[in-house]
């Protein structure tokens, strides 16, 4: 079985091909994403995966499937884009139908970034041994995907792991999402550069080796508004594991080490202490290897 | 199958004789629970089980197991109290072997009392058709348990569903279990009447007939902390109904319509328009039918 994978992210575009029996990645190409047309964005994938039908030496008629992560709400079925709150013009956008103009009969599927990012752990990362994780994705904004008794929790409506728009300041900062004082609008790096008045999170970060004591704060803030979604998480699931990655989780260990001690506040000793936070392993090829993970659950 | 339900309170005791395979409560007798030591409470306990054995016209030899829902933490193999948070004086007794000296060779099963009332909710009540859901009660405490593809969800180290202990307000109110800004701080009948400085919820509710403004601004935010709860879980889960019980929820509909307007303000459209926030339908028995459900999952 050999996939085509693409993560859409809300900044950059990654393309694969991939045998996903084998867990392996056989070539891989990723581009900046200026804010443009959904169109001249699929273009742009097209030229990618026809470059690497040619770096891999196979045909088109050799991909089996074709797996897609999405930085927002798809209707799975349609495969219509509901709301990519990070990609306005994107909204209501018909990607199968966009991709179906180059790729004729293939399967081609979706999913949330997010989900695919914690089956991609749970096939092929740390979580393959953890039965009950969470995986969060910190970077433009905050994503989730929920892995209950070793599946993908989706929920009634398919809207479950929506864990950066859980509530932790009442009437806090406005949210993209249009709630307020949501997770997302403290912890992801847009917000947290937004906060700070910094470009992005590497100037925050040397603002704050320079001593300037607001981007302190705003860091500090957006770590305790991750560790109280998590501390709450824990309360109510008592999971083995919570599974980081995206941009921000980049930072490094001190980054985690920050989170642990925080969300310690805010959850009892026992669902504290059975669960372990760490790094994905997948590093940043977690999504791309959850377009393979897609694939298989097909 | 006859088993002997014995739901062990904050306030009150309750002690039945049921047929679990029926559904049916054959006598129950309940007593409130002056703060006595747990020795004396088990005494009361034996008088009401032998006199419910001679209302029933039944032997002890007829009992098939003795299922018991306790208002905290447990050790639930030895069958000794971990945690009572109202109940300091149980910190750490031995129900088991006390219940052993008057009950002998039947099994004596444990479990916290919420996740009891979750059990009887998908064995006997409206739950039974929710495939997940989670069950709230709000009392002297808020206690949960939750139930995901129709079993109770236990968590790695059995902690699941401590709801009452999500962290609503960030350095906020003293909760009894050590952490500030809990749910449990702001929306128990203890916390609201505490905060209003009343004695108990009824008066609560007078007072605010009588107009007090401190009184409604108390309830106002028991509501409101309720609603972030059921807000960010629906946000994590995506669930098909949150059902309430519990002393506090005795207020009736104008308490449910106050906490679905309030969650609503908490929640994306579909993960809330999807969910039914309702009232347990076995109302004050629902932890006496939980004993049962813990039997029948023996």
């Amino acid at each position: 079985m050999t996939s085509l994978g693409i993560d859409i992210g809300g900044t950059k575009i990654s393309v694969i091909i991939g045998h996903p029996k084998k867990g392996k990645i056989i070539a891989k190409e990723k581009f900046l994403l200026p804010i443009e047309s959904p169109e001249k964005t699929i273009e742009r994938i097209q030229l990618t995966y026809e470059k690497l039908l040619k770096q891999c030496k196979i045909t088109a008629d050799e991909i089996d499937i074709v797996a897609i992560g999405c930085p927002g709400s798809c209707d799975y079925t349609s495969g219509r884009a509901i709301n990519f709150p990070n990609m306005p013009l994107w909204r209501g956008y018909d990607i199968k139908k966009a991709f179906q103009k180059f790729i004729k009969h293939k399967p081609i599927i979706f999913d949330n970034d997010a989900n695919c990012a914690a089956m991609a752990e749970k096939y092929f990362g740390t979580g393959k041994k953890i039965s009950d994780f969470l995986y969060i994705t910190v970077s433009t904004g905050v994503g989730a995907g929920l892995i209950i008794n070793n599946k993908l929790y989706r929920g009634i409506s398919l809207d479950a792991a929506e864990f950066g728009h859980m509530t932790i300041v009442k009437n806090g900062e406005q949210c993209g999402c249009g709630k307020k004082g949501c997770l997302e609008a403290y912890a992801s790096g847009t917000s947290l550069a937004r906060r700070a008045g910094v470009k992005d999170v590497p100037e925050l970060l040397k603002e704050m080796r320079k001593g300037n004591t607001h981007a302190q704060l705003v860091f500090d803030e957006g770590i305790h508004a991750l560790a109280i979604g998590i501390g709450n998480t824990l309360q109510l699931l008592n999971l083995e594991a919570v599974i980081i990655g995206g941009g921000v989780s980049t930072i490094g260990e001190s980054y985690f080490q920050k989170i642990r001690k925080a969300a310690k506040e805010y959850t009892w000793p026992r669902p504290y202490d059975h669960c372990t936070i760490m790094q994905t392993s997948l590093l940043d090829d977690v999504v791309d290897y959850g377009t393979m993970a897609l694939a298989l659950s097909f």
